[in-house]
């Protein structure tokens, strides 16, 4: 089988020689399995290039060889790349702009690459985030917490990140929609892969504003492994980890450890002792976690970190010549009172939707302007010289 | 009206003169309000005949004779000793062999007489006590957690304490003596007083095995500054206070906020976030009270303290002659196998129901015997050797 393959192995290895990193590790993230430390530390030490090398020759590596020469050459990035674009999405990589630079705090067990679908800026996005996870069998009660937590933390200019499950997952993603709140869901199959198959209207969904995201290539299937290291990125790309239901010995707790690990913020929900699914996160209140009972104490626990997200002091001037030319228009776009789409920004504008959402969300960040209901609106005291909160 | 109640005033100084101080403190406590720190100053520095002195005399105090010397003339200790002594009561004071020591952690807001019905030594009891608090007006969830969790702290040989109320309180004491637990409730009126009425058959289960406790007379009806002072007895007497249900602002959170002061656990127990009854509970967890779901986990954190009760060693050899001649006389009663209750332990060792109580107790405390369904039976392990936990 090495034999055989190995032409075809050999084939996409001089490919790869000229291509460009993107496409490098767009093969990469099809064959091996995100969280691989062994890969990573290669990766490390020889570059995507030389890992590719290592896997596509039985030399000097026989046993990766071995292990995933078989996968290689049934891998087309080229194809991946383009499928992901048909659909909205990319691939991004350490180094890009958009590339989430906490996700580095996770060390050598940091993704090669994100695939993403959906148009906003993620890295910005996500310095403004939260992760809400729990039981996939969750009650009527878990549900509703999630979601409403969910909702409140999007109308607080809060993006959602959690899993594509059913249970808390789904009612979270359901609460930020629900409020016009963008949310990402990160999946442990590809982003085209809808898993369970009955939330595919709401990835659908998903897409429209927020992220799905994987480490996986596109066409991947989801897996127990993939699940469990999925979950690292969860609680590596939020400012902070909620709980909301879960039993002892449960996969949301994975992530809560994932993001003490991480030295995020871990924080829980109770519900009433007398339920097994509160129990799990009763165990990490009773272990350190901070009990949260709503959005606000999200808020107050998760901003307090900052140390991406710069900090506004109160009282200090906002000077417009620190945005760049596309954002300055953005501003000007908008009007001095009342609500605007971001689709009636951006014709304004004359900048692209994409650019609009980016401009948008880094003036929120700054406190300058606003998300509602029907648009966007200016925070009025923030440009006049204090900050908003 | 001085003039006229000043005779009888100097006529029972005179008759206070040649009383023992039992009888002095149970006028004392008659007259002045439990928590009055100037009295209690005054009793510091004149000793109690000195503070009825200046109640009964204009001089050198008018105005604390103005005050109280009314409540005085209309006071009878004597009488009032005899009416709960009849009731199977008695006036505990500091000095007694049965005075809770942990009550002096109070310093100067300190009781200065505990009324006690009911028949058992009140102060080695309390050394594996705990208080259960809560709202008045709970949810079924909360008198459901409130009932179990006092079943199950006294089937492991805790005595529980609470106030006399509906809700939370009465719960805890149904729950303890459904397990023939025994309970104590700390009164704000005479312990001869049934308030709120519709208790009165609780509090006489209560008093049979347990005790009823008020720091005020014979006959003193309850009110609002009463209960709040008789939260700080509540919280000084047990080894740590469980808030089960409070709404945020609520008058067991004094409880709470008693036994923080005095250094001692406060542990709640969580609820549904959606539920106004748990909001207060949720408060304090977030200020750094400790989450419990179960008797064991309170277990944990109360029996830690043991600054009263003697730590048992693991595998310390267990002496049968530091115990008195009572205690070996009841400890021979006990068959080697089995349970026996404790009147038939009474009647074959020949000692007083009362002190067969006291004994058990104190050799339950010791890890030597053990309370079950039908009565008591001996740890074997700890006789021959070893701590039994």
């Amino acid at each position: 089988m090495s034999n055989i393959n190995g032409v075809d192995a050999v084939g996409i290895l001089e490919r790869m020689r000229t291509a460009d990193e993107r496409t490098q590790r767009a093969l990469l993230s099809a064959v091996a399995e995100p969280g691989d430390l062994k890969i990573a530390q290669l990766v490390e030490e020889h570059g995507v290039l030389g890992v590719i090398e290592r896997i596509a020759l039985p030399d000097p590596m026989p046993e990766l060889h071995a292990r995933l020469s078989a996968r290689l050459v049934k891998t087309d990035p080229d194809n991946d790349l383009e499928r992901v674009q048909l659909l909205g999405g990319r691939l991004i990589i350490p180094g890009d702009l958009e590339w989430p630079s906490q996700l580095n705090d996770l060390g050598g067990a940091a993704p090669w690459a994100l695939w993403v679908r959906g148009a906003a800026d993620l890295r910005l996005a996500m310095l403004r985030s939260v992760a809400i996870v729990g039981a996939r069998a969750c009650t009527p009660y878990g549900a509703r917490v999630a979601s409403e937590m969910a909702s409140d933390l999007a109308l607080a200019g809060w993006m959602i990140v959690s899993g594509g499950a059913f249970g808390i997952d789904a009612a979270a993603h359901r609460g930020a929609l629900a409020a016009d709140g963008l949310t990402a869901a990160v999946l442990a199959c590809g982003v085209d892969v809808a898993y369970p198959p009955r939330n595919e209207s709401m990835f659908e969904h998903i897409a429209a504003g927020g992220w799905l995201i994987s480490e996986v290539a596109p066409g991947a299937v989801p897996h127990r492994a993939r699940f469990l290291v999925r979950n690292r990125v969860i609680a590596a790309i939020t400012r902070g980890t909620v709980v909301i239901e879960a039993a002892v010995r449960s996969g949301s707790l994975a992530t809560a450890r994932a993001a003490l690990e991480l030295d995020r913020p871990v924080l829980g929900t109770p519900g009433p002792v007398t339920s097994p699914l509160s129990s799990g996160v009763h165990q990490i209140l009773r272990n350190g976690a901070l009990l949260v009972t709503c959005a606000a104490e999200v808020i107050e626990a998760v901003g307090e970190l900052g140390h991406d997200l710069a900090p506004v002091p109160v009282g200090q001037q906002l000077h417009l010549d620190q945005f760049d030319s596309i954002t300055r228009a953005v501003l000007d776009a908008l009007p001095s009172r009342g609500v605007m789409s971001s689709s009636d920004v951006g014709r304004c504008a004359g900048v692209s939707a994409n650019e609009v959402l980016v401009s948008l969300t880094r003036l929120e960040l700054e406190g300058v302007v606003r998300r509602q209901d029907a648009g966007w609106s200016i925070v009025r005291r923030a440009v006049i010289g204090g900050a908003p909160r």
